[in-house]
């Protein structure tokens, strides 16, 4: 339902997989379910999305305590739930009416009209075709993800107040006004058949270009790049970093799955379980692409780093259009979206850009990835005088791009003015000497592990 | 359901939130949903609801060994995993229907009459609202959560085995027939209109009380006050305790909103989604007042343990009534707990009560506070002569304190017996000398961490 | 509805439990429930059944890093998370359609005529009681469990490719064509009355036996065994592992209790509860067995990785038939589970059996041992001339154990093959040098805990 309608399309060119055919029609044989039972099932497929979606802040948390040095593990671990609280208070004084505006959007569908609190309806009531809370919640947990994204690139040299202040207005606006032109009714990028189910581009991009924003701005950690040499600082805890990963491919299915947002008819819940299938195959083909791509880069070797990232990736690359492929093309887009993150690692070094987790490539890279591959998958259908229209393959590339460079642009601009502004008046990075120190000690006060020798 | 009819108040004083109207009719217009839907939706909210109360138990061990020194953290998942099992076995053969008695209560209320083996029912037929097995499940995990509260707070000085008995008296009769009173049909403090969701007192001050008892009998560990000094015992792995914070928050959507007992109706899953919402918003507040709490008490410093027991002091204090407040109401109620848990802290440490990972501020203290403000929102009903009445605001605080008192008196009492028959029959204590050694390799007979050198 | 049908008995011998009554008969009461209504709450059990079944390979990942030394520790991760990569892309594209052919069985049930990938259906339409693509993620992480039980045993000395490749033909053939002899129709084992309910045998003990084969091709980890002493090679997080077997049993809920295959009536959903309780009373019983024996075998010391086997042993005992017996008789199989990994693993180790985990005492002994008890509590019925027939519990122990050996027969045979060929085409045995070195570095690039000295 969120991604509107669906047509299905042949993948050009690679010729390999048939995609399966999603039917446009409303389904219509549905009038021996209640409306009560289908409220509820569509309510709790926000409520028990939302609850996985809500462990995946666990899961950064873990991913990024365990790729950061021992030294900065606790000021991360302290970072993601600060942020997650961060978030969910600003996207309830202003976050969720700016996507979803109740007086409807201005400037053309590119600002809500109405950043007001949100606040309970009344529960004896029905509220349409699902709780409302329920979609609050389901929602707010989304904007938590786009800052947990922005957490582990800028790890180890951000201070920690600094950064919550970027995340409130993250979480309050910069997010909320991206996601607001896809899922908002009248949204600008929504008019345009626009089309990204679970947010590739709105969720995970939009934390991406956050993130590389921050990177930039704050510089890379000290000692990383010396005399044009790269210095690997490996992280602290790899066994955390992979069940971190095992905890985001989890809440993945809550993230993509609940995005259908109905499960009270045969269709809904048949499109959530292919959502689920769908998925789940993306990672793996992230897995096994970064796992093969690593061992013929690196002299077989595996870089467990690089396979936790290549789920990530994969993940990340079906999020725009998890319902529309066979498992075939599911496997595919998240294996591209695994050698997009093996091949994105070196070049932001390159740059000189210290993304610490990895972030950049599995979300940002990824996600403008997923984006456009919905091209090949899918094409929004229009209207002309009564008469459905369907696009291009090639005319939905470029919605699809447009609506990337829109976010790239949008997102840039807010977040390097946020950053920068930060820099100048708070100061976001961490001294020399307290970097050597380590953040746990400065900011923190305390260390993640104090009985182990270093 | 579960707290009976509810009716909305204003927050006295504060004056600063709205609190939202809350119906006390049943919801009348459900004829829609079939019997076996709205069944099978209600046993759904037991059975999902309590995984994840149940893994709850994942996130005390988390939390706890994260907490403890490494020598003693091998013990601290041990005794977490037997505390878990010994609490399912007991509530089993006694405590089930010490909470629910198959004949009632006797002694006014205050005792079950029945202190029997709970049996599965025939699975065949219906058993009313929902299976027979999800409600047992469901209570079952919940007094898991009481036993694995004193567990955290006697941490790294209690003997495996003296402490697994208390849990067994603890789960059998301590917390059944403080349970009973308000939650069984015609429990004691249920009939005087006392008002308790989902357990700030039942469950969270009942493990407190009995973590204090505790701490007092069993002593402080060896070192912690020396010479009128309190010596700071870091805990050896903060991500780990992150973690467990993590696990914690998101096993209290089942806590809270299972708590609801039933979701086949609009009114119930629109009660849910609220109870969802307000529950994520309690912990926001938790975490936020911690953070800014320390950073302002420690010179900029934010305490990280201090922020995990922020989001678990604002969660017990949302707990006694997760549904009638407003978002900003949740916000400050948990708010208030968690500069409970800052306050807290050191003044255990002035009268050497030695509370390993703080469960005392967390589940005791906030969980009073929780308990009183559920006056702030609302009160019970009662009828006189057929009219329907409600109390004042004054007068279910005296209600609410005076369930908070006898809780104290009967936990206080029967742990304090307990504690001290067990130290007096078995001992308790760990020696000194086995303390220095840690307890991992005393009782264990392993490391937690071998490899590495502390 | 997976086991058919049941038929209650007495527990021979010990007398101590009564066994609960289980209807033979189908529920025919349920005509108030809507068939869109039943698919959807059907469709929810096996999705969230199969996410939280899906995270059980977290809990397998954090089980086995945590048991394993710290140098094996990141290659221990990247291995979990790349074997269930791996079983996902094969169950698709072979594994499924080896379980339930399109075109039946050929061999006499002992083999699928259809080996092919399985696709999705058409979204808009019914797939009969539930989604196909729900019941094909079901299934699929079945599947990456019996992989994950060869994971543990074989650690710290298997090389990763090798690994994967033989995790490639256990999830493509030799699991599901042991899973087809009872899970599809027409199966071989399933015509004869084996009853099997959620895999103790199909997938756990599949899952050990090929481990056993593993452990004797592979041999032992270099000096575990020398001069006829055991030395022993303790885990290094032990937390972690603690964490991991919370997980298991946490996921275990959705392993046994979703395995109902239906929840969208009154007995179905009973059913599930049930299959919840029962199952964590089989892994109470299990934790507090293990807990005891190792008191009383140890000279008072509780072994914490026993503890955590017991758990899983308890669990594995129960997946045969979680469904009839009572909740006493649930402690016991479990605390039978319990007692069994205490004594097996010395055993093990006796034959020089170096298994890192103690997978096969939980997994493949615990696997036998729940079987052959289900003799104890369900006889399956057949009928002669129309006449429903019960099998004698005597005729169902024969049944039960031919199930068994014919998967040992199978499994070890397929299983050792596939070693064997591995060992003499690309090696499957980390050198000594290499072991020494450990394999994170040799295989992985990277440690797994690079801050901390060893």
């Amino acid at each position: 339902m969120k991604a509107l309608k669906h047509i299905s399309a042949r993948l050009a060119g690679a010729g390999l997989m048939a995609f399966g055919l999603i039917s446009t029609s409303a389904f219509a044989q549905d009038a021996g379910a209640s409306a009560t039972s289908a409220y509820v099932d569509n309510t709790y497929l926000f409520l028990i999305g939302g609850i996985i979606v809500m462990f995946m802040a666990a899961g950064f948390m873990c991913l990024e305590a365990g790729l950061v040095r021992s030294k900065n593990a606790a000021m991360q671990s302290t970072k993601n739930i600060a942020l997650f609280s961060v978030a969910g208070l600003m996207f309830w004084l202003v976050g969720y009416h700016m996507v979803y505006p109740t007086d409807g959007f201005v400037l053309g569908g590119w600002l809500s009209g109405s950043p007001v609190p949100w606040s309970h309806g009344d529960v004896s009531v029905s509220h349409g075709k699902y709780a409302d809370a329920s979609d609050w919640f389901f929602q707010m947990v989304f904007v938590a993800t786009a800052a947990s994204i922005v957490s582990g690139t800028v790890a180890e040299r951000v201070k920690l107040i600094p950064f919550l202040l970027f995340t409130a207005v993250l979480t309050a606006f910069i997010y909320p006004i991206v996601a607001g032109w896809q899922w908002g009714e009248g949204g600008a990028l929504s008019a345009m058949g626009f089309s990204d189910f679970a947010g590739s581009t709105l969720v995970h991009s939009t934390g991406g270009w956050a993130a590389l924003m921050g990177a930039i701005i704050i510089g890379p950690r000290l000692g990383k790049y010396v005399d044009g040499k790269v210095n690997p600082m490996p992280g602290s805890n790899i066994p955390l970093a992979g069940l971190g990963t095992f905890i985001l491919w989890f809440g993945w299915f809550g993230f993509n799955g609940a995005s259908q947002l109905a499960a009270g008819t045969i269709e809904d819940i048949n499109s959530v379980a292919r959502i689920f299938a769908n998925t789940n195959m993306a990672a793996v083909g992230g897995v096994l692409a970064a796992l093969t791509a690593t061992s013929l880069l690196y002299k077989g070797k595996v870089d467990a780093t690089m396979v936790f990232n290549g789920a990530i990736g994969g993940l990340v690359a079906i999020t725009a259009e998890p319902l529309a492929p066979t498992i075939g093309s599911s496997v595919l887009i998240g294996a591209v979206g695994g050698v997009l993150v093996v091949l994105t690692v070196p070049l932001l070094d390159r740059f000189k850009i210290d993304d610490v987790v990895g972030a950049i490539p599995a979300h940002l890279v990824c996600g403008i990835w997923g984006t456009l591959a919905v091209a090949f998958n899918t094409q929004t259908s229009f209207e002309v005088e009564g008469v459905e229209q369907t696009r291009s393959m090639l005319a939905q590339f470029g919605i699809q791009g447009f609506g990337v460079l829109a976010t790239a642009v949008f997102v840039c601009l807010a977040s390097g003015l946020i950053w920068y502004g930060l820099k100048m008046v708070t100061g976001v990075r961490v001294s020399d000497e307290d970097q050597v120190t380590g953040l746990d000690k400065v900011e923190i006060g305390l260390e993640a592990y104090p009985d182990f020798k270093n």
